[in-house]
């Protein structure tokens, strides 16, 4: 079974800033709707300070844009919206025009479980002005949040090594399909199952990946816990992984102990137990001891209570005897903060022109051209990635600078093996991309981040990759940035 | 136009954690499935460390509980989930059963707007202990994350004051829903508008109050910014706020000026400018003197760029002439740390027992019973807040106890004004409660925030409001502890 559509039953076209509409009604009152081109969506920091991002969230994307269309209810709906003097804000023309509209852009981006770094173009978005411009709220909303949560999952994988993660972040997560995105991200990231029944059925994670056993008012229900977890032994003895901390820890342990024997008894083997509050170092040494005293080494000690990759990490230097970690609320993470911006414009019969957006903040100057990314590697893992304009021939070599310090500069290594990252994933508007299945992706991120550096991974100042730019592409930025200054702020301020 | 549907394609029943099916089969064996039960959703802390928390999320909620039902697809994919011997987890007969379910509790809740403290519940619901069970992953996911948000979106008006704050989180926000979310419970906690098309379509917010003009991209498609501004004052004259800092942004508000002019000219009037990076307080200055000086008086200063609360209020201490705030990022927060615990249970022709969770963390330690919460208030504010068992009478007064600190005791003011915070929402499943409308929920937080101290609302150290325990209830728990506790893992770990 494989989710290929998004979870809502109204038409998702009027999902975005009322901005997107006025400006085409510009676009489209100058005779400008039409011309070409060029968005990329990127960002400048990844997320939790960490070194590098997973990128995901592109099957949601391009089930939004196949699907995107005005409908008549849509445009009459946006003739009702009134400007500052209550007159309609949008003409009757314009509107019809849009009702006339299907979405034909190109659309290159790097499939999801990729593993990016600031400045590089996750998804690039050509053609009829309008709609490339129209399209940026929906593509901004379905891209950061999953890649944000994506990257966050892989970092919490990664603190665990080799031991699974559970998704247990529906009753947290901000909404429905929050939740939804967060169970699917958290999958592609690496997490070994979740206890999202509806996620996993409509995503087509296996079912045998959906954890999860009792609750603390299932202990209370009974009058005692040793009822509790008897009664749960006989109605599901191939399920039993028992709560322990409903009045006290140890004791719980006991009792699991005991309702395990049973179960032994009756050829069924107990699944371990979990803990959810105390000291879990402490108490999970306490337990295992008490398990394997009592023959029940390969019972699992599963954790919950707030989990994160830095108390997972920390619990481990503790010698803690976790072997399954439950994490829910703080799987949820900031958005990443990426960005949609214009790189390169073409009116009918002309050239292309590079268009650049200055800021006093140089990390928010953007990079103008029709970008795409190279990636440098050899068998030990990723050399670098250049960033360069698709006109230039880069494959017989070239020089690549750092964006943030022109003295750090680099030859692009004519041996090594190298690709693009971005792929074609729409043509003309329509679908020209073999989605993966949930599976693939999760195993393009493995590989992808085998390809990563430990120092690259690692939480605490990690190592920044290598990204630079093309010099032509690099000189170009410069050039437009001296030119379009002109009478700058700072001479303002002077003045 | 009324929203009152979640939106979503999907049936939503299995939206909801494997654990609470399988204690369900539990339940359903030991034949417990049928009596009656408590259950409270409440939470231990306040969103941002705040002094108080704005309920949200009720409407979606019963439009959940409305619907809930096992449909056949429901039941045979629960068919496939195995158990950890490959067998199948579920028993047929089981699945019959749910199949057969309706919702049949009872369920009280506070209105949406309602302002909150911890421990005091937000939503009680009462009967068939299966159902009871079962809906817990659903509530605590559609009431968490509304309730954060509005209690967030109220902070941020708070500190904005007399001057409007739009809501632009459409992009940075988790998902479709998770927007949409965000944009109902910004205006309940008193936004004055949304860029979010879609969802104030549905919100039935009113059309008047999205708002959104320009990005850097619309400048950077003209070739000068004075072009792009005349387009656009051309296309739209009744909506015009220019974006000033494409590339300066002192020169930017000389171009909004001069457009400004020709406005006027023609009879329109300029909404007024934008900016979005930079320092703001000191670029507002200047931009405001410069707007006077050319006799725009009016000329709207909106500011973006990541702004919070604190943001906010820094900004205002320093004399910023900003006059409305855009805020997006920000409006996205944790989600509210809710929790849905058994309190009390009831066997067929028994009398009702209450239930209590230990922990060795004070805070964590349930409360038993039916609760309700009782209001007093004068008319300068609030005094205190009192939970209670509904099967105690404290119309003729009585006397509570912090929770935190027993020392702490207060006569409930028999002469003083009071009333339930908790209301009937639906009876044996059936909805009996009135749904306001999305201005009706705003207008109640607004008036509950009004008998709130400012002492309360402030952001550092708030002081905290008086919430307690009716005596006769505090006694109940203190003696269920103590009987509860038995062996504890003190003396455990001493032994």
């Amino acid at each position: 079974m494989s989710y290929q559509k998004l979870p809502y039953k109204q038409n998702l076209t009027l999902f975005t800033d009322l901005y997107q509409l006025t400006m085409g009604q510009v676009y489209w009152a100058e005779g400008m709707a039409e011309w070409e081109s060029v968005f990329h969506h990127f960002y400048r920091a990844n997320p939790s300070g960490g070194g590098h991002t997973v990128a995901a969230g592109l099957e949601f994307l391009i089930d939004y844009l196949t699907n995107l269309r005005f409908e008549e209810d849509d445009i009459k709906y946006l003739t009702s919206v009134p400007g500052n003097d209550g007159k309609p804000l949008f003409r009757i023309e314009y509107l019809q025009y849009l009702k006339n509209l299907e979405f034909s852009c190109d659309v290159d981006a790097v499939p999801e479980g990729t593993v990016m770094f600031p400045h590089e173009p996750l998804v690039r978005v050509k053609g009829h002005l309008l709609m490339a411009q129209f399209v940026e709220t929906a593509l901004l909303n379905l891209i950061n949040y999953p890649t944000a949560i994506a990257t966050h999952a892989a970092r919490i994988a990664w603190a665990a090594g080799e031991m699974p993660v559970l998704d247990f972040s529906a009753r947290r997560a901000p909404g429905i399909d929050g939740a939804f995105t967060a169970t699917r991200s958290a999958y592609i990231g690496g997490f070994a199952g979740t206890s999202n029944v509806w996620a996993a059925r409509h995503l087509g994670i296996p079912a045998k990946d959906i954890k999860g056993t009792m609750a603390h008012s299932l202990v209370m229900s009974f009058d005692t816990e040793l009822e509790a977890f008897t009664a749960y032994a006989r109605a599901m003895p191939n399920n039993c992984l028992f709560l322990v901390d409903t009045y006290g820890t140890i004791e719980g342990v006991r009792h699991a102990i005991e309702v395990g024997k049973q179960l032994r008894a009756n050829g069924f083997e107990m699944l371990g137990i979990r803990l959810d509050s105390g000291d879990l170092a402490r108490l999970s040494r306490r337990a295992r001891r008490m398990l394997d005293e009592a023959d029940f080494r390969k019972a699992s000690i599963v954790a919950t209570n707030d989990l994160n990759e830095f108390l997972i990490q920390s619990l481990r230097n503790q010698d803690a005897m976790i072997t399954v970690w439950g994490v829910g609320t703080n799987l949820m993470t900031p958005s990443l903060a990426g960005v949609y911006k214009l790189a390169a414009i073409r009116k009918p019969g002309g050239d292309w022109t590079p268009k650049i957006k200055l800021s006093d903040q140089p990390i928010k100057v953007s990079i103008p051209g029709t970008l795409q990314v190279r990636r440098y590697r050899t068998l030990n893992g990723n050399i670098a990635d250049c960033i360069y304009d698709e006109h230039t021939d880069i494959s017989q070599g070239g020089t690549m600078i750092s964006m943030k310090d022109q003295t750090k500069q680099m030859r692009l290594p004519p041996n090594a093996q190298s690709h693009n990252l971005l792929v074609p994933v729409m043509r003309g508007g329509q679908p020209v991309y073999q989605l993966p299945t949930i599976e693939q992706i999760r195993h393009h991120r493995m590989v992808e981040l085998h390809h990563v550096s430990d120092s690259t991974k690692r939480f605490d100042n990690p190592d920044e990759y290598r990204v630079g730019l093309e010099k032509s592409l690099y000189l170009q930025r410069e050039n437009l940035i001296i030119e379009r200054r002109g009478v700058s702020d700072w001479e303002h301020e002077a003045l």
